[in-house]
């Protein structure tokens, strides 16, 4: 956990520090803020994640002697002055953030960081890179929840993870977002998950038989025993052997947990499988299926009967397989200019791509006669409509001559402080309530907007004032 | 570098070791094969990479007290003296491997681990994990260095990254297949791998004008010059602010270095650009492009006549993205049993998924005559036939009915011994090395194997005996 990790940033962060300090505008302060254009999968909603990674980033974040040696090899020659700015490099600034496990829309800033343009420049990389990865995992881990609200829910992606920190944080995400286990051993040791585990094809081949290797496993693990009963073939062997097994485990006093099916047909090995296991007594076991499992898998394999009871999700979770990125950005929104925060926009021939401009709050307007979630709602700090719960109108961000008027609502504001001049303000929850809290937020939504296929797009609204403010910006670069 | 990895590894292997702790076979032996069973991408062969990060994670792998402290937390009670040996854990077994930059195929070993099951067992997870994406990105980058053989290639991918071991490893598996630097500067340090990086739009925007944004990069950094153009209009106002910069260096008696486009049409803009900096006497400066390229973008910019120069490769490569895991496996091929090594199968309703049992060598066959592969060969050790260079018969492991004689060949053997006895025995390559036999791998093979789409499927076969025991092994388990 205490990497060092100043240098995990890309060279033109440092080439930047390098020009303003030379340039003397160091301690120009600017706002940033991290948001993603895109909801990933398809998907009506991305969740939250990686703030607590960021938050240990940015505690331990200096350049050691090590680091300064190491630039001092690269061909822009900084000076030595520049190279002790480094060293004195401290965060000082401030960082809002929505919690993780917070329920987010693309074009919302989920983090803002403010400061000194020399420190915040550098955080540009490593944030989005936590972010960006953690917040694309919860948000598919959401997705097989939602197919399988009811089931148990086993991360088992470590194999397949793009190296090891992947697989550590995508665990924690996917923890966060309802799974109920992991498989590493680390994981379960960084953040106290409860870690699952049962034998691999390994175990079966090395012994003299199939009934053997698992009568063995029985006999030194009588209270944790998952059989794996596809390594010859799952019902004329490894069903067999595995019912033998809970014969005798019965005979100890004991219950034999699951039977585990990794390969073939897992509608049809399962209904087999439940049977036979049943008609010998065991409607106890349960059954639990791994094999490349993605929540379109699930959903089809409940559709069509299938009798499953633990999934083991690896692959497909763990690298987000259907779309291994998620687009977050870091963008300039603010500048300090003869005092005060000068909003600043970066235009594009890509429209989606034009920024919001100007430091924002937001707030997630909830309706009151519902509890339900209505639009989220993006204003400048000075607007007291919203805060103040008056009537405001909520026109549409793309068909701006589509409006609407609200009135009793609730505006609840999602940037939580985080970091206040350098110190860390925010109490982190823990992993159980970051768990509990994000249930809660699906609580608050319409499952048309939740709903993994095809969901009802939820607004993201810009108030009156910075729609008028972005348009402004928009004209002062027309060329 | 110095991590503690004991525990990146999944609980059932722990339950595993435990289990054969407790029957008295934890010192029995295994042999162990890693290899994936399909080409990523289309591609028509994959590029091994992770072994160095193998060999450090071997060289390092102890329990710590914190680790024995947290298994001893599990529901499964192990008890102390198990959690003893775990202590004692060392490595003593024997490693065999391709080194990195080798061309390989699907189905023959990449690595090969034997030793106490004991201490093999706990290896897979990590093993899997480090090879896994390192492989994958590794042929990703080898099929972009393919479309842009002489361009230069960036990798740009650490925010978008799946965390940060993922840019660090998979930035160093990028070099490997022939990429020129990183943008990451932990990379840099690591691996000495070159760092390259240009500035963000966040310069421009904080500046008051980008005509001044420009200048005052310039000034600082004269030798650095890259000029990132889209912020406003590329051709409108970029390019013609960078002309003037130009001008300014060359009154310095500097020179420009590039521009870099990272919006819009990319084949269009350089075009346009290129006519524009040539018109004003830059031909020299270069174009840089980026933007969620792959070598697929990149072959058909260049096939529309696109004049970029420096390709910036970022979220595409560094998560392969078309293919985020490679489905590497890590299958028990061989038992100690009466003091010698028994062969071992594992059966699958997938003929694809059923392994080739024993303990095998990997043959790389070279004509003589054309200094070409021919196809890859495996064979039990004591064949003696393929090391002598006899004729030897290649039949189809699919179609066995179909076979060649082959004769006047080279037979070169692709496993290195890594580990012997627990000893690391093998000589590091350097990067530069490791790169420069990747580019000698690739000479080897015919260009229909090589080119990325639809490539002729190069072969790996069986020898006659190893087939044989394979259908014996079948034949066993047939229920």
């Amino acid at each position: 956990m205490n990497e060092q990790l100043a240098l995990h940033t890309d060279k033109y962060q440092i080439n930047m520090m390098y020009v303003h300090w030379a340039q003397g505008t160091d301690s120009q302060r600017a706002v940033f803020d991290v948001y993603f254009r895109k909801l990933p999968f398809g998907n009506g909603f991305a969740v939250a994640a990686g703030l607590e990674r960021v938050i240990r980033y940015i505690e331990q974040l200096h350049f050691t002697e090590e680091d300064i040696a190491y630039l001092r090899t690269q061909e822009e020659n900084y000076p030595e002055e520049f190279l002790d700015a480094l060293r004195g490099y401290r965060f000082s600034g401030d960082i809002h953030a929505v919690p993780e496990g917070t329920v987010v829309f693309p074009n919302e800033p989920i983090l803002r960081v403010q400061g000194r343009i020399f420190e915040v420049q550098l955080l540009e990389t490593a944030i989005l890179n936590f972010v960006n990865y953690q917040t694309l995992v919860a948000t598919k881990a959401a997705r097989v929840k939602q197919v399988a609200p009811n089931d148990t829910l086993l991360e088992f992606g470590t194999r397949r993870a793009q190296e090891a920190d992947a697989a550590v944080w995508g665990a924690r995400a996917a923890y966060v977002a309802g799974f109920d286990a992991t498989s590493n051993l680390r994981v379960g040791k960084m953040f106290d998950i409860p870690v699952s585990g049962t034998h691999a094809h390994a175990w079966v081949q090395i012994n003299d038989s199939e009934e053997e290797a698992f009568r063995k496993y029985a006999e030194v693990l009588p209270d944790q025993v998952t059989l794996l009963v596809d390594t010859y073939d799952t019902l004329k062997s490894g069903v067999p052997n595995a019912i033998r097994i809970g014969r005798e485990l019965e005979a100890r006093g004991k219950r034999m947990n699951a039977i585990r099916l990794d390969s073939g047909d897992l509608a049809y090995l399962s209904k087999k499988a439940r049977k036979m296991l049943d008609d010998a007594g065991f409607e106890y076991v349960k059954i639990v299926a791994t094999n490349d499992l993605d929540e379109n898998i699930i959903l089809n394999l409940k559709a069509e009967g299938a009798r499953i009871d633990v999934w083991g999700v690896g692959t497909q979770l763990i690298t987000a397989a259907d779309q291994p990125a998620l687009g977050g950005v870091y963008k300039l929104v603010a500048r300090e200019k003869n005092g005060y925060y000068e909003p600043v926009i970066k235009i594009s021939a890509n429209p989606e791509k034009v920024t919001n401009p100007g430091v924002k709050d937001i707030y997630r307007i909830i309706i009151r006669e519902t509890g339900k979630a209505k639009a989220d709602y993006m204003a400048l700090p000075h607007e007291t409509d919203i805060r103040n719960g008056e009537s405001i109108r909520l026109f549409d961000p793309v068909h701006s001559y589509l409006e609407e008027k609200v009135t009793d609502y609730d505006a609840i504001p999602l940037l939580k402080t985080i970091f206040k001049a350098g110190e860390l303000v925010y109490q982190l929850p823990t992993l159980e309530e970051i768990r509990q809290y994000h249930q809660d937020q699906l609580k608050a939504f319409w499952p048309e907007y939740l709903r993994k296929l095809n969901p009802e797009g939820y607004r993201v609204h810009l108030s009156a004032e910075l729609w008028k403010l972005k348009m402004e910006l928009i004209r002062k670069y027309q060329f």
